[in-house]
C-alpha cells in the first residue's frame, strides 16, 4: 500500500515507521520538503520524504496528524487529497484541569465536512505515542483497542487491515458520527494517563467475554440474577 | 456494609445479590413495599426488601437505578437520603440509530445538583447485566474496568471496594464532573454491543501495559520511534 503521512510529528513518524516495517511504501509529509525528508532519513528503510503536497499526492491512504488547521492551509489545493483514505488521528487540546468541553462535532466530522471528498476515518485517537514502541509484538498479545468509524465501508476495511498488521485490535465503531463518542474515549484515555497518573501505556481493550453459560457456573449465579 | 437498592430492575437485583454473597446486608427497595419484598424473596439469602423509602433509610450506601424522575418523587423527602453514598449507575436513553445528542451535563452531575447533601458517585455504567452472571469469578480473571468518579474521596473508597469485591477492576476516574466521559463510555459500549452485534459480553478494559524498556525489546524500535 502507498501511505503518505500528513504531519509528520511524534504520531506520525511512529506509525510510519510501523508501516514501512510491513512492507507499505510510506512517504513523510511535512510543512516543508527539507523537514519531510529529514524525517524519512532518520526513519530509513525504504521510506521517502518531502511536503505534505507531496505526501498526499503519493499515497492512497492518508495520516492526517494536523489539528487545528483548515485543510486549505495544509494543502495548496484540497483536490490533492479527493478520493483518497483520510485517517483522522486527532483529539481535542486537553484543556485546563481537563474540563473538557463536551463534543458536540467531532474533529473527524468537522474534517470530512472541509474535504467532501475525501473518504475520512477516525482511528488511533486513544492511544499514546510510546505504545507504539510495542508494535507489532508484544503489542499482539495485549489486545489493544483501535476504535474505527467511516461512512465508506471499503476505506474502512483498509483502516482496519492497517491497524490489525501492526498488532492492535480494530473495533469497528460504524458511521462516521459514532467518532464523536471515540473522540470522547480519547478524552477518557489522556485524563487516566495524565490526571490520575496511569500513564503513556494505558491502554483500552474492549472485548466479548465468553458467556456464563459456557463458563460451567452450575447455573446458580446465572438463574439468580435474572 | 448497609446497602439499599433503590429501584430493584435487573440492575438493582443482579448488584444486590452479589454483594448480598460477599456479606453484605441488602435491602431491595421499589416503587411498592410488594415488589420490594418480592424481589428479597427471590434474591434469598438473608436480603430484604420493603419501598425505597425503607431502602433509603436502611443503607449507608444506596444503589440508585431510577432514571429520568426526580428523586423528590421516589422518596417522600429527598432528606431520607442526606449523607448516604449514592452510586449512580445510569446511562441516558439510547437514542434511534444510536444518534445519542452530546453530554454536555452527566446523569450523575444532575443528580448531585438535585440531591445536594448525599454523596454522590458513578459507577457500573458500562456494563449489561448479564456480565454479572461472571461475578466474582471467572470475572476477576478478565480485569474489567468499571469507572467510578466522585468528589468525596472516602465515598469513593467505599464505591471501589464494592466494585473489587465481586471481581471488577476499578478506574479511578476523579471528579464527579468526569461523569460525563465515563457516560459517553457507556453511550460507546452500548453502540457495540447492539449496532455493532459485540452482544452484552462486551467489555471494557482499561490498564498500563508494561513499558518497552522492560520488555526487552532490544531498543530497535523504542529509539527509532523518537
Amino acid at each position: 500500500m502507498k501511505i503518505g503521512i500528513i504531519g509528520s510529528g511524534n504520531m506520525g513518524r511512529s506509525l510510519g515507521i510501523l508501516w514501512a516495517e510491513q512492507g507499505h511504501e510510506v512517504f513523510f509529509g511535512s510543512r516543508t520538503t527539507k523537514k519531510g525528508k529529514e524525517v524519512a532519513e532518520i526513519a530509513g528503510q525504504t521510506t521517502q520524504g518531502g511536503s505534505n503536497d507531496e505526501a498526499a499526492a503519493f499515497g492512497d491512504v492518508l495520516l492526517y496528524t494536523v489539528r487545528g488547521v483548515h485543510p486549505a492551509e495544509v494543502f495548496s489545493s484540497t483536490s490533492v487529497i479527493d478520493n483518497k483514505i483520510l485517517i483522522d488521528c486527532n483529539n481535542q487540546e486537553i484543556s485546563e484541569n481537563f474540563d473538557y468541553p463536551a463534543i458536540t462535532q467531532s474533529l473527524a466530522e468537522k474534517l470530512a465536512a472541509e474535504v467532501p471528498n475525501a473518504k475520512v476515518v477516525k482511528a488511533f485517537n486513544t492511544m499514546a505515542q510510546e505504545l507504539f514502541e510495542l508494535a507489532p509484538i508484544p503489542l499482539k498479545n495485549y489486545n489493544v483497542s483501535v476504535f474505527v468509524a467511516g461512512d465508506d465501508e471499503s476505506a474502512k476495511q483498509t483502516v482496519i487491515q492497517l491497524v490489525q498488521e501492526i498488532g492492535f485490535q480494530a473495533i469497528n465503531c460504524g458511521e462516521l458520527r459514532h467518532a464523536r463518542l471515540i473522540e470522547s474515549a480519547g478524552d477518557l484515555i489522556r485524563l487516566l494517563m495524565i490526571q490520575q497518573q496511569m500513564g503513556s501505556y494505558a491502554t483500552i481493550s474492549v472485548r466479548s467475554l465468553p458467556p456464563a453459560e459456557t463458563q460451567r457456573l452450575g447455573g446458580r449465579q446465572a438463574s439468580n440474577l435474572k
